[in-house]
């Protein structure tokens, strides 16, 4: 089975691979077309003009944003065979997604929005977990690919439900990391040691990914190691608010990490890695984390 | 060795049988005195007046708050023994427990704030996590006496340290339950089951206590038990917004919440559970988290 | 000058009758057709056909929001004549007023966005205040038909402009009218009057259009008579946040308004007057501003 | 008649000035004692040490905090002549005005919380706007003194009130002007030059003293003049509140402000003038209102 892989970014580039290691025959295309050609030189896959991706009969996109995948549809449509499969792995917006798979489905093409989670690691290894929105049908058609890729693997709905699911999870992430540099700021400057403070929460009901996980291994040995871009996450969650916003739902958590990410974004810079929001709550209290 | 036990409400009533059945001999006070008289005649512990309770070594406070405690430490402030601990396992107010410390020192009283995490289920098994502040040889003398009604105790800092974590805890709680709660909302009404987007973020970068435990156990079933009141959450988020103020921590997130639990409780009532903040958020958006 | 109005609610109505009685031609269209009937009955005005209304080289549109006025424009936009000024009086979206104006430009027709200020009395007298965005020299064409409606009518920018610093206006109205609400639900439970507090405000650093005219005339009296609809400003100040959103500005009291009165509306219904937000806060307040 | 005046800031000074003009013998203290003598030397009061102001029948202090108040009243407390009238021009605190009038009471003296409004230049010209909180009995013997030095003064309720509509007042101002800030960052960065902004919303419903006062004059022109210290709206607005919070009204647009004065105060320093937070919208946003 052909299939095609658009965008060989951090997260791109082994699941191109995996693709290739579990038997498909893969074509891949990158804007930068150097970066296509190292990958077939490594992997084996097929560096292909983007005209040529056309040809797959599963066509995977994992670009910065929607309005990408929207400029390349609107290219490829008009050759793309009727049957294809299009899934497209970005961290999009939901109403955008579903405005490009009408434009797809009236040339037969069906549109899957399966965004990724899991990072790097988890990308290289073939462990993501999928969440995917689209039609049933095409999804089984896709099934196959996208167990080369991913361990867990969700149907959540419609089109655009995964692209929400996933807005709404990182906005979940920001703000459960706002809320944990809070409180971890104020314990530091009354006395208690980060560590300790972490101890006891990580033991109780406050704890999330990002007391378990981001702060202790990220912030307490002050390494912010980059591995998602606060520019992204801040997209990411203009999304989860706008995703509110549609439908209809009254959100004060979700708008204030909205603002709050902008001022980090503004203020540290969008390729800062995303744990540095904590460095923003820190220079107004005026402490370290430790 | 002699304890005393002042408030024998959930939390007090299992802790206090906990003690006695760990061999120590112990005294219980209630403001309802028909509820000391019946833990006496259930678990053979001593109900005794007020000032009698002066006579234990350690002294056990598990109130509603701080007010409380310091009432009670101002009538027996002049009877008790030097060298006397007093363990205030209340979800008590920093800043009050650095008062109430400050009085007893004077009478060689030392007070170590201890709130403790774990719930009902973890106060009857005796597996509780116990944060602790204040005086480290105190702290020592205690831990017997703590090691019977808890699993996990923690010394984190100075007097008020205990209270001051536990207070930021129980706000990234409220936090990251609001957070879950516009979040599913939303995914409901694009036409995503609760469930699934539940599976998707628990296993990706959203998750926290409310998203793994809360939600899918309580809201989706619809069952709301009444384990801790939205009353007393709320008090301890006006808590830690008051502690982040006091700090020196501009704290967006933290106050947020302390608006939001306090519309909560004033709609929903005090007596209702905590979680219930999440119908507050269903009724803005009109739909029903399932 | 032949000029078409397409809109005859509480605003459009008499701005309407004002043309007429300036001397232009004026051709009425309503959605109720009945109701553009009785204004030509009325004020001799002449009631025709949506299709009729490109007969005029002025053509004014009030309707509720930019998505009405851009269906009419794609059912118009191949009939006008070039050189034809369409003046939008909507409190409209400047995106999809900039959308609009781009194709109407290629049939040679200019767009205004000119929103109004003033309310049905300041529509009634001819007085509103109007801030148009646009093309200048288009601008002065339509000047001699905005002076029949208005008092102050001021240029503020390019196409888009006028419907910003409407949106902005209104976003003040509705954060200075929330701000005073919070503060004499404040006061009045701290035993102060409202009337007594207000004869302070404004009289000093404080005050507002809020807290001069709409808190004295409609709360304290328990009138809140009905003059602008909670849910169109509710629609405002979702374009204000989106505008700021749109132009890069951090904006957290924006945002704040933005869901209290998404709150509001949902709560209240979108048919409560504006000022009514100040039941809700009263509401969660347990109290009434008298 | 003798009165005292403790406190020879920038209000205090012409302040006690008008007194003496008015007839009054004006007893002045000052915590650096040189000023007090300047102001001797140059309006013919009498400069003395703190005991000896307890000689006057009205007592005015004018200081930075209702805790310099408390420790002053301290010291004076048994000194003080049974039926004195204290008048407390501070910008206080009233749950704190409150225990110092309880304390008072004890010696037989009145305390009134009566903060001023009208700025430097006000307090020059003898025309400030004075709220004054406390027993109407005391209100009725000082108001011959308050005549000297204010226009418009204003019994208001019971101790506290005083403080607590100062207080209420200017976090309006601080929430119309961070509004305001917002909205017009915005317009600039959308096309609309600052004054023709300023020229529609002050002719319309957006207008607060903040954009028809503040912003044309001290921020299009970018002089920004020292009037009133951030760091003290700063203050203004935490007991604001905290106000808020003790009567028991959720209050989201209050505590939003109180956190954004916070990281104010704490970016651009207490020193800076307090229409400076304009720079913070402005540096967030990347533009400047002009």
């Amino acid at each position: 089975m052909k299939v095609a892989f658009l965008g060989l970014g951090a997260m791109g580039w082994p699941m191109a691979k995996n693709l290739k290691e579990a038997g498909f025959e893969v074509l891949v295309w990158n804007r930068t077309e150097a970066k296509a050609r190292a990958h077939a030189e490594r992997f084996g896959t097929r560096a292909v003009a983007l005209e040529e991706t056309s040809e797959a009969e599963i066509l995977f996109t994992c670009l910065p944003t929607s309005s990408e995948v929207a400029a390349i549809a609107e290219r490829l449509a008009g050759r793309l065979r009727e049957g294809t499969v299009w899934v497209d792995c970005t961290s999009g917006d939901p109403s955008q997604s579903r405005a490009i798979a009408e434009a797809l489905a009236e040339h037969g093409v069906a549109f899957l929005d399966a965004p990724v989670s899991g990072g790097t690691q988890g990308a290289e290894a073939g462990t993501l977990t999928i969440m995917v929105g689209g039609d049933p049908e095409a999804f089984e058609r896709a099934l196959p690919a996208l167990n080369a890729i991913g361990e867990r693997i969700v149907h959540v709905g419609p089109v655009g439900a995964g692209h929400a699911v996933k807005a709404v999870n990182n906005t979940l992430l920001a703000l459960n990391l706002l809320a944990a540099a809070e409180g971890l700021a104020t314990l530091v400057k009354e006395g208690v040691r980060g560590e300790v403070a972490l101890e006891v929460i990580n033991a109780s009901s406050g704890r999330s990914f990002a007391s378990a996980d981001l702060i202790p291994n990220r912030v307490l040995d002050r390494s912010f190691p980059l591995t998602f871009k606060l520019g992204l996450l801040a997209k990411d969650v203009r999304i989860g608010a706008r995703v509110a916003e549609a439908a209809g739902v009254p959100a004060l958590a979700f708008h204030l990490a909205r603002e709050v990410y902008e001022i980090a974004r503004r203020t540290l810079g969008n390729d800062a890695d995303h744990v540095e929001v904590v460095k923003l709550i820190e220079e107004w209290a005026g402490t370290e984390i430790r």
